[in-house]
């Protein structure tokens, strides 16, 4: 047993020294008794992001003031939906940076059903992430008119078969919403196979790329896509609550209207006529003033990654997530441990969950560093999920190591015991 | 002409010894060779807000990640919630800060409509924000079954008479919607008259507050209002695109439903509920990840709002205002300014846009540096606006002699002239 640890230890040792993304980790704000496995949830930091954020406000805000919209912010969401753009395969004028992604999904749920007329049902599935469900049950709600929403349903809380959740796309389904890469498990649907699937049935297809962005290799226009939302503040570490994102494809945009009309999505904001004129491709989904400080840190982050290159970085957080399960599946399997996400590869984005039925406590006891060496964070998600967050940008295959080493050390020496199950939550 | 003059200096000299909030300039990032006059449109930066962002980003983002959620801004939403409902005059449970104040105008029209079954017209007017009216453009065009939107409309260009409005509320109506403080000339309704008359005739109304919030004292319980939105960048001083609030008096929540329902909005997010159950009071309105970055600016700025208190701000903006105005009747009149908001008080926010046909040019010519002796910053507003914000926690009574000066040599000396009216434009 102790041999094949220090058989990981030096096999960890050589893939990080061979690692062709190793520099990269250089850019965030790391700290050495920090273990942090919760890019899926909330990135690190980069430093550029940091200088920018600072500079936007004390400078251009604090010098600049109202100057600053003709200086920098008035074209800042076009510059970060450029470089969106790039990173899923899009053209720029394909994406909007604007508004939260629930709010986005609002506008795109509500536009392709007044498209489509007459069909009322709405495919999802329950892996779903639930504010995307809330956002479509309250557009049922509010239509009052027949539409309803179906859930294909996961038989092992992990994944859903493409052909289980295809077939129940038919002649009455207006639209299919699903995310990409589920939040719990990371369960990746084949956006291409999907979609071809939907359009032969005249449905259209809405995904949400919040835990895929950043991720995994995503080329919208290639697949077909219809619709795109979401967040920029896991993978793409834009810090807490950037804004987000939505893309519709050229092929759909003028088919479709959102009900949601305000300046920002308007033909010439500062004519300020009384009657609203469609701007130019997504930019017309955008609504109120772009939330300039929370989007400052956008451009730096997503230069990151574009310069790590998104085949790169998915090739490393498959080589992450392989050398997890292989450990897990020596440590972690004698310890009452299960894999919550999809042991093939194809079908996983870039986080894995490990189940315990201990894994409230037991996320506890990794995060508190007075129970090992490093304060060790993963996320937890009922029920029994331990989130590791793969980010390929700053995580290290000896972090790997040292995480299941914790975790063999937290469960044999009964350590997750000290911990209570009732306290605050560990988002 | 020239001992007129000097009359006023000594004036303004003698009004800013004596202004009892004069130490509240020094709250605020300044600088010698800038007199800043668009506190209207963009607030001036709190020394605190800076620290405040800079601390959330490198401390809070930078080091505690994901667990700030946990620390301090799960509840940031609320604390701000707080402290605008101290400063207008409501419960925390009926403010929510979310979104943008067009989002969170769709959401509460939206709601609105919903309730008043049977009403067809929603009575607007044609000073109101652009914005506002696409939102309930969209609104009617989505729905598609008889609603409409009525504009009252201005004689001059600048107010319009409260019975004018009034006699356009009939058992037809299901909402009003009106702003506060208008955009352009400042004109302002009188809030509980036009909501108990609406109230007769069973009309709702919903009030957008952009202009009026820290400009003007606003007790919405007491005015007996339904519901209100607002942005937080004008006189709350929150930074560029820093989030919006919205409030829903206590008497009118239960019988309303947005149709917007998201994450943010539910009972407790955190059990991951497929079926959505709304959150308590004003925060069933919220919906996405709030944008904690630009958040963070505004309990410091919040704060030095209620520390100055909105009666001695309100007693300043008008000191400030009737000293403008006898200036501009002293130097201006002759020079063809024309003003363009209303000369009574009572109907007038805390900004006052003077007109002249060059208005474009000559506001270049203020903000250039080169021409004079500061950067006058102002902003124009098309047809002939030069708006001129009165920002009581950091505006003096010498920058209004300074400005008046400035506008008198840039006419008597042609110095406009320079300047073309077709380059960018000045917001």
């Amino acid at each position: 047993m102790k041999d094949k640890k220090e058989e990981f230890r030096q096999k960890a040792a050589l893939l990080d020294e061979a690692d062709p993304l190793k520099d990269f980790r250089a850019e965030f704000k790391t700290s050495s008794d920090l273990i942090y496995f919760d890019g899926n949830s909330l990135g690190m930091m980069p430093h550029k992001s940091e200088k920018a954020v600072r500079k936007l406000v004390s400078d251009e805000w604090g010098q600049r003031l109202i100057r600053g919209w003709n200086d920098s912010w008035w074209n800042m969401p076009q510059r970060v939906a450029a470089r969106l753009a790039s990173l899923l395969g899009a053209s720029e004028d394909e994406i909007a940076v604007c508004d939260s992604t629930s709010v986005n999904l609002f506008k795109l749920v509500s536009a392709s059903l007044a498209r489509q007329k007459g069909r009322k049902k709405i495919l999802s599935d329950n892996l779903n992430f639930p504010s995307d469900l809330y956002v479509i049950q309250g557009i049922v709600e509010s239509l009052d008119d027949g539409h309803y929403l179906e859930l294909a349903e996961t038989k092992d809380g992990i994944s859903i078969h493409d052909d289980e959740l295809i077939k129940r796309i038919d002649e009455n389904t207006a639209l299919v919403v699903l995310t990409h890469v589920s939040f719990r498990s990371a369960f990746m649907y084949d956006m291409k196979k999907v979609t071809e699937w939907a359009h032969n049935k005249g449905a259209l297809v809405i995904w949400d790329l919040s835990h895929a962005a950043g991720a995994v290799e995503i080329n919208l226009d290639a697949a077909g896509a219809d619709m795109a939302v979401g967040c920029t503040y896991k993978y793409l570490n834009g810090g807490p609550g950037s804004p987000a994102f939505l893309y519709v494809n050229r092929n759909v945009r003028n088919n479709i209207i959102s009900p949601l009309w305000a300046w920002l999505g308007e033909k010439n904001p500062f004519e300020f006529s009384l009657d609203y004129r469609p701007g130019e491709g997504a930019s017309r989904y955008m609504t109120g003033s772009p939330t300039i400080i929370s989007m400052s840190t956008l451009e730096p982050s997503l230069d990151i990654l574009l310069a790590a290159g998104m085949e790169r970085l998915r090739e490393k957080s498959l080589k992450l997530g392989r050398f997890l399960v292989e450990m897990y599946e020596e440590f972690l399997v004698p310890l009452e441990f299960r894999l919550g996400s999809p042991i093939d590869e194809d079908l996983r984005g870039s986080h894995i969950s490990i189940c315990h039925k201990e894994g409230f406590r037991i996320c506890k006891a990794l995060i508190d560093s007075e129970s090992g060496r490093y304060e060790i964070i993963p996320d937890f998600r009922p029920p029994e999920n331990i989130r590791i967050g793969l980010a390929p940008l700053y995580n290290t295959f000896f972090e790997v190591y040292e995480l299941v080493n914790e975790l063999e050390r937290i469960i044999s020496q009964g350590i997750f015991e000290q911990y209570d199950t009732t306290s605050e939550s560990v988002t």
